[in-house]
């Protein structure tokens, strides 16, 4: 892939089909873009209707070009695309990126020129990127290659730059140039007919022009191997993606099924965790987190320190540090001792260091020197507000000087200095990153230090237990003989059993003196609960009753819930289930869900209001290694309740852990069900009070 | 403190006083920034160094000035302040500015140096802003007065700026400039001596000139002036403010008790919420609420529709907007009907609407003009991605001419425009605001919709309970002679319930046998707690023991109790309360905290995990309206738990409503308490279990 992709981006000689001279048409833009960005090859534009454009002799088919030619960039009506294509097929042409529109994001017919136009690319052996796409760009002075027809060439750099929308591409290569950010290689992918996004990622790995991958995405076509190919270069390359579509329209009801509190967007995020992709929201912070990366190491850790000569926006960066999970320690007794021989008694000593007003250049300087060598700070943020009476390219210069050796991470803040002055470019061209409002520094940090978090953990593995997996085949195949939509009670329970997940055992009485007997044989306190398939939600309906404690309680009990169904199922036959009651322990909910993308989606929370209303739950796509197992339940806002809240002794995680690692190989070993839910699996202090209680598993149709 | 206040901000003659020729200090930067903005009046240099400074006669004092002067800006040495206000006092000057730095901001020599200064200026009966401060403008044509240091002048518009930053208004004049936001006044306030944030405020509600308030705060002078001058402005001007020192360094630890769960920033939110007053978190989003301000009106509701060139950002604009709590409604058929005449069909028709590519002018034009007709919508969002093929200036004109007659709110995003186009530009000077990114319109919408509910909020009403009172200072005065430092047991349950607050009743046995008759009489199940006043965190020692239900597990868990605390105390007495327990309620805590500066603030959340670790509490400024007890108990996330969660019945929110509001005048009619916590307060469906369980009242010491 890597020869068929430098075939495009290295191109040595470039046909441009469907050049045209009228100005504002893609076709010219493209043609000028390419002569003006001096692209080092040849250039051929493809008419047939003209003999010159740009005073470049013009053939009427790529046919008629007298040299070979490696790449052909197609703009002509995508009625003419398939003939195009084949022309080029014909002329040994070995990439081509199809600019024209009209192709599978506009329906059927266009789906279906879509694949006429792929199966010719594939007949001859050729690669293409698009259709529906916006262009590339090489920014390597070897290749200089801009063939779209934005308005901005970007600025050479080291930032390879993947987007799934055109529009977006532009928007982001116009404001990239304002904030003086440069790109290695750009790739508007389109409608990815054939060359996707991972095999630009792919290409991105071993490219030496390429530091940091940025992406904009709407969608995944391969998500398996987007998780092996980015995981893989995010230990090598950062990789920071705005992926849309965040949000689904329609508020999800209260409910504890795991597919219901999958929201649309949790295997996305679930993804970029296992892989240490940076998510950001915004078009906004992709510039903020990439400026960064551009041209700073990625900081050591959390603890910062603010070096500021006006209060005011000291505070302001404060207050957003520590609301995005940094540290601000104190200096050193020794950094006081030297800060205290410059800067004014008044001042206080303290981070954020504001050196009052009046300080200077100098002032600048010798802080950040003193600060530097307190070895307490991972980064140092310099704020500059700048009064009249200090010249702002001096302080830049003297910022610059005092930390230009160091291997921290330095991030300035210029407020009220203009988009664009004479300091904040100074600091920009010497790798300094400025921004405008400290809390864009700060979000930025969060980002980075995620990625950070994500290096630094160790890689896990995946366990194997020994199952009885035969046991699980039996019971999902009498389910499906028996047309079943789910599997519950007692067989469900089984299920866990075989794969050694520890259950609470059913028992079934069909009169209330059956009842009594199975719960003193089980030993007091006991569940009951309805028998009847139809009521789902038992909670709801008050068709479960716990903490029975006598025979006699078991007894009413058993007459009252035959009465209240008798009233509202005249003619459902009754029985309960009886299980003995697990005290003292703490409802959990594990589950699983298919996700459209993703595949299997492993669940975990704490049961009752924690997943239902407050939501506190984590997923990760199956399987889980040991470390992801971990992660899931420590990740939690509840999780405190599980390791010994106000007094109480802490659950025994261990037997959690593997749990969830049970139902993670039973996950990945049957591929039968499209929901699991177990819930609650109760936790306790003691290993053999870990155990379900109630299982689910809906079968897939 | 009109009258004052506009001989200051509409002064016809101003002294200089300390100004210099010499380039870049403060005092020539001012007197130049006066004349540059061609003041509309008369401008007397004072230095007794100079005869002529800028081509202007200086005089050696103000005393020597021959004119009458309203105002004096004061930029001398920190050591002469004194001294030259004296003399303003004896040429009859009216208004002070003192620009110079080194008073109470430094430390207690400054302090005093303050003093003296207001002494003199009460003395004489002038009026001051500063010390230590930015200095003042207001672009009124009439009046045209710059008296600051900073570079720039701003654009005249309708909005008031107070700033107690100096450094924070320069950043925020500038970058206002350069994103085209004028200013009727700013006021920078400095060490609010004498003339505070809410005098300005104050003088803003009357200024014709004046529609918005924009502040940035660093901390309250006077709070209950500020609720009172806030809430009233509020109604009439949109306040928007950053405040900043939201987070404290520290970490809370897990808690139930009021104190320590009010962070920092509690009361001021409280603050603002109770005010209308908007607070946003960053400059940046107070320019972006600023622009929607300045320019449109208050959006009537959170129904909002985009209309767009490009697919990518209208997805990113719908993920923001819902993340921000709009709604976005799909477009009624005629609006569809409407729309197929002139979109390609290959478009979706929904909500947001992507046009495609090639939408042009005429497109946003009709798509504007159909979607502003139908009904649904209270905002629209024109997002427009700039195409090399597309006249940008057009389409700006185009979306003019659709909106221009609209009461609708209409806010724009030109993206990848870069930061002022001309397309940008002419929107702007027609009064549409334009962002470049779409999840800043999201976030400004949020806040704006605060704001509008914050204004149909009914105003709510003060109860009054017929309570005893004298009980209540009995109970205190008893206290405080026994020098105790917080009233417990039954003394606190007896307060409650002299306030009409349900709660169960203690009793206290100092034998097993007699806590066994004790319960018998109460009924099972019992609570039993030991009584020992050092062991404040019950639960954590395992001193609370619940669901006793008969005599013989009574005397059990006395005794057990007993050899427990003979191991840990051997000293103690021991003896436990009694107490009945309600069962089938749900616990929830009601507090009070001293906020430094807002005074108390009353406290409501779920108990036990909802309050300590989820942090799902709320918090307001006593005294409560009726409006606003239930509002502290309906947002909270935890709340539909109150209502009827899985089929369980909904608590009686009456009583607890009525019990929020006897809290407060409590802690109203007593100054006594620096902490209440009411923890647990149980509700349940019927009146008679809604009951506090247990109480503390920390004394002031």
């Amino acid at each position: 892939m890597k020869k068929e992709l430098d075939a495009i981006f290295k191109s040595r000689s470039v046909a441009v089909i469907g050049a045209t001279g009228r100005k504002g048409s893609i076709g010219r833009e493209t043609l000028h873009n390419i002569l003006l960005a001096e692209f080092n090859g040849k250039v051929f534009p493809v008419n047939p209707k003209a003999q010159v454009i740009h005073s470049i002799k013009a053939y009427s088919t790529i046919l008629d070009v007298p040299d070979s030619v490696d790449l052909a960039i197609i703009i002509v009506p995508k009625e003419h695309v398939v003939g195009v294509v084949r022309q080029c097929g014909e002329k040994g042409v070995k990439g081509i990126v199809v600019i024209t529109a009209g192709f599978s994001e506009t329906g059927k017919e266009g789906e279906k020129r879509e694949k006429e136009v792929l199966k010719v690319v594939q007949e001859y052996d050729m690669r293409m990127i698009g259709p529906n796409c916006f262009g590339i760009v090489n920014t390597d002075p070897k290749v200089n290659l801009n063939a779209t027809f934005g308005k901005t060439y970007p600025k050479q750099g080291r930032i390879g730059f993947i987007t799934q929308s055109g529009a977006m591409g532009e928007a982001i290569m116009n404001t990239a140039k304002e904030l003086g950010i440069g790109f290695s290689v750009v790739a508007s992918i389109g409608n990815k007919a054939d060359i996707s996004s991972n095999d630009i990622l792919e290409y991105f790995k071993d490219d030496p022009n390429t530091d940091i991958i940025l992406m904009y995405l709407e969608n995944f076509g391969n998500p398996k191997k987007f998780t092996q190919i980015a995981r893989e270069i995010s230990y090598k390359k950062p990789i920071v993606v705005v992926k849309s579509g965040r949000t689904s329209l329609g508020a999800k009801a209260a409910s504890s099924h795991t597919g219901a509190l999958a929201g649309l967007d949790v295997g996305v995020d679930a993804l970029f965790d296992q892989t240490g992709v940076m998510r950001v929201d915004t078009v906004e912070e992709l510039f903020d987190v990439a400026s960064a990366l551009a041209n700073q190491p990625v900081p050591k850790g959390n603890k910062v320190c603010v070096v500021t000569n006006a209060g005011g926006p000291g505070i302001l960066a404060t207050d957003a540090l520590i609301n995005n999970g940094m540290e601000m320690p104190s200096f050193s007794p020794s950094t006081v001792k030297t800060l205290k021989k410059f800067i004014s008694a008044e001042a206080s000593f303290s981070n954020p260091m504001d050196m009052v007003a009046g300080a200077g250049a100098k002032e600048f300087k010798l802080t950040l020197e003193a600060v530097l060598k307190d070895k307490r700070y991972d980064t140092i943020i310099p704020i500059f507000v700048p009064p009249v009476t200090i010249n702002q390219l001096e302080v830049a210069k003297n910022i610059y000087e005092a930390v230009k050796d160091t291997k921290k991470t330095i991030l300035a803040c210029f407020m009220g200095a203009g988009f664009s002055s004479e300091g904040i470019s100074y600091l920009k061209e010497h790798n300094i990153p400025v921004y405008i409002f400290p809390e864009a520094i700060a979000k930025t940090l969060e980002t980075l230090a995620k990625y950070n978090n994500w290096l630094k953990k160790p890689k896990g593995k995946f366990r194997n237990f020994k199952v009885d997996t035969a046991k699980v085949s039996a019971i999902v195949a009498k389910a499906k003989a028996e047309k079943l939509d789910a599997i519950i009670g007692d067989d469900a329970i089984e299920i866990l059993q075989a794969y050694g997940i520890q259950a609470a055992g059913y028992q079934y009485a069909s009169s209330a003196n059956e009842a009594a007997t199975i719960s003193s044989q089980l030993g007091f306190p006991v569940v009951m609960k309805i028998n009847t398939p139809q009521i789902l939600h038992k909670t709801e309906f008050g068709a479960v009753k716990v903490d029975l404690r006598t025979e006699s309680e078991v007894k009413k009990t058993y007459n009252d819930l035959k009465n209240k169904i008798a009233k509202h199922y005249p003619n459902e036959e009754f029985s309960v289930s009886i299980q003995e009651m697990i005290t003292g322990g703490i409802e959990t909910v594990i589950g699983m869900t298919i996700d459209p993308t993703f595949g299997p989606l492993v669940m975990f929370g704490l049961g009752g209001i924690y997943v239902e209303i407050m939501k506190d739950v984590s997923f990760k796509i199956n399987p889980l290694t040991d470390v992801q197992s971990k992660e899931m339940i420590r990740s939690l806002k509840s999780y405190p309740l599980l390791t010994g809240f106000r007094g109480a002794d802490p659950v025994d995680l261990k037997t959690l852990d593997e749990t969830l690692l049970r139902v993670s190989q039973l996950v990945k070993d049957f591929e039968d069900f499209v929901e699991i839910d177990i819930n609650p699996f109760i936790v306790s202090p003691s290993k053999d009070n870990c155990k379900a209680v109630d299982a689910r598993f809906i079968l897939k149709k």
